[in-house]
């Protein structure tokens, strides 16, 4: 038994194969890179009840992950986070068993811990010494913080309205960190110019190809929660789209492995009205999306007006008869709070459109009677402290909540 | 096989017993109560191996836990959090073996939804339609989610310090938010009026005997992921102390049914020197604490100036031959950044407390050669931003990293 049974990595788009031992970018036509696995010899040799001696975290399925030697695995205890049913919610949205995938439940409350354990451990493997990567914030601030338990030196650059908690992370993590009066494309191109100068490793959402296999385990986790079934529809928030490409990937695997039987879950993209490049072009039926214009959604997390493996994204949608879903900032805030009221959880923004897209989709009967739906909640809302206004009443020590106010 | 092997509640300091089925307060004499098991038939009916096909929450233990009906269980995936090792950490402070329980990977980010879970899913199966408490943030926040989730109404009173984040969480809930321009024991004053004018029920720390169950399940997964075997030391960092004593009380039972044999872990009280009640009746050899006045730190959640189960903190350490340790806000600050730069993990300032008097027990000699030790983490660093103050670079569109930055 090998800890990986990694194989090679190979292209998507020109069928162009790379030697995982050595660090790879992106291909030599330009798309990102996959990973690829022995599932011949893994669908022999792991039996699923393998699994349940193991820790309760994402490494359990190291079979699948792209690291050999598991002295390079660079660990926060990141993964199998809780697969929630949301009862109160399911009978207000009309939806026979609502389920939530909460990644709020992660180093760093998002996510993003997952691509960067599994991408700081690769690295580590490969002997990379320095990495650099632009973000919306999230992605940075788990990068910088695997990078410093790794030992690598991490430069991030992030636009200055990312969330304010994510410069912290960073900054506290050690790494080089730098804002941008400007958008995620703008950070990419001062980290472009800095990897050229200078031979970092590019950590770019997909640039480098082991993130996706992070995210792949949100998919592999919600098989295994299911009891090795697949659920009918499973709604992402679309940003770069690495979790929806991986969750895609990892049925794929799971399916050839002989793990998962029976037709795919319909992959939903969920996008901001102001940033929704992959709905514009599902909606034309398109392969690739377009740059998107003058973005701008509260969901700082989404708001990519154009990313590397739309094709990929758009792929994964059409292949499972899936859809693309805009939804509104006030959308997604009415949504958040009627998930805290009724299920007690205080999602993110990004998360809170995911819902609202459920919302849509059971309204216009697009999801039917009897179907199990998971919604991706990608982090917690503590980290989006402005997404609520409150303005409670203060007392003074030697007052006491008044009769008018007890009445409320 | 029952769920639970509830038994009854029982007086530490009088004695008296209470039936487990009626809603308890305090006992008449004024102490808090303990939740006690039929331990004998837990021995006989379980064993360890049962666990291993549970979920990774804490609701694994549920023979040990007090709800009757898994129906009233109230959960949002809290429990089994990472038991990390800190080898680099481990080497700074000259400690053999250096553990991180982190507590940040529970929903609302802190310790607090343990107890949380286990009271709110108690007092939904005793009827509770109300309940209200003070708290110094976390708790409220914790109480608020897990009370909208059982459709329980809360009223909640903070500081005015508090972490703000905790207030947009209690009102995202829906709970009734109250701030005091005052202290947590100003708070409890608003609160008792309340209870007592409109018939809540008191859900203050201690007040309902259940919150320590929800958090002695720290202690069944410390032993469980160590194999079932116990730590040398436990270091927390105590304010109401719930958690040293639901640990402690944890250890005692699984010793009772065979689970764990062996020498208790010395057990640690870390607090502020500027509220540090427990570390003063230490050094005293007292059985109680006196009212720490003026108290200040910025380790708000150990703001505590007299906790109501000050004799039972102090009863554990005594009888596990271990200690009560103050530090002061910088070792705190610099111990919060070591842990970010070396470990790559964000911790609390409370948690930076533990950090910070672990290095000072190492130092001292009280932590020796060979001893395994293990850091409760009881929050994520991201619910307090002005913890860390951070000044990057900001670059406008166009411009790059100048040579000068790069080479710092």
């Amino acid at each position: 038994m090998n800890f990986s049974y990694l194989s090679h990595l190979d292209c998507p788009q020109c069928g162009e194969t790379y030697d995982a031992n050595d660090i790879q970018q992106l291909c030599v036509c330009g798309s990102p890179l996959l990973v690829r696995y022995k599932l011949d010899r893994v669908k022999q040799e792991l039996k699923r009840e393998d699994l349940l001696s193991r820790k309760a975290d994402l490494w359990r399925y190291h079979e699948l992950l792209p690291v050999s030697d598991p002295l390079n695995v660079v660990t926060l205890g990141e993964g199998m986070t809780p697969l929630l049913e949301l009862p109160k919610l399911a009978e207000d949205y009309g939806i026979t068993t609502l389920l939530m995938k909460d990644e709020s439940l992660v180093p760093s409350c998002s996510f993003k811990a997952r691509g960067a354990a599994v991408g700081v451990s690769k690295a580590k493997e490969l002997g990379v010494r320095k990495l650099a990567m632009p973000t919306n914030g999230n992605a940075g601030a788990a990068w910088a913080l695997y990078a410093a338990r790794a030992g690598i030196e991490a430069t991030i650059v992030m636009p200055l309205d990312a969330p304010k908690i994510t410069r912290s992370e960073v900054a506290l993590a050690g790494a080089r960190l730098y804002l941008v009066n400007g958008l995620i494309s703008d950070a990419g191109k001062i980290v472009a110019q800095e990897v050229g100068q200078n031979g970092l490793y590019d950590a770019s959402t997909l640039k480098e190809p082991y993130r996706i296999e992070g995210k792949k385990t949100m998919g592999i986790e919600i098989a295994e929660q299911l009891g090795w079934e697949m659920p009918d529809v499973i709604l992402y928030p679309t940003g770069g789209g690495v979790g929806l490409i991986g969750i895609y990937k990892a049925l794929q695997e799971l399916q050839e492995i002989g793990w998962v039987e029976g037709k795919l879950p319909r992959l939903v993209a969920v996008q901001a009205e102001g940033c929704a490049p992959i709905v514009k072009a599902w909606e034309e039926k398109a392969e690739r999306s377009e740059f998107w214009p003058n973005s701008t959604t509260a969901a700082f997390g989404i708001n990519v007006p154009k990313a590397l493996g739309d094709f990929l994204v758009l792929k994964a949608i059409y292949e499972t008869e899936g859809a693309a879903v805009a939804v509104s900032d006030e959308e997604m805030s009415v949504e958040q709070e009627k998930v805290a009221r009724l299920e007690g959880a205080f999602i993110c923004p990004e998360g809170a459109a995911a819902f609202a897209a459920a919302r849509k989709l059971a309204l216009a009967g697009w999801i039917t009677e009897g179907e199990r739906v998971v919604v991706l909640n990608t982090g917690a809302g503590i980290k989006y402290p402005e997404s609520v206004q409150v303005n409670p009443p203060l007392l003074e020590v030697g007052e006491f909540i008044s009769p008018i106010e007890q009445g409320k």
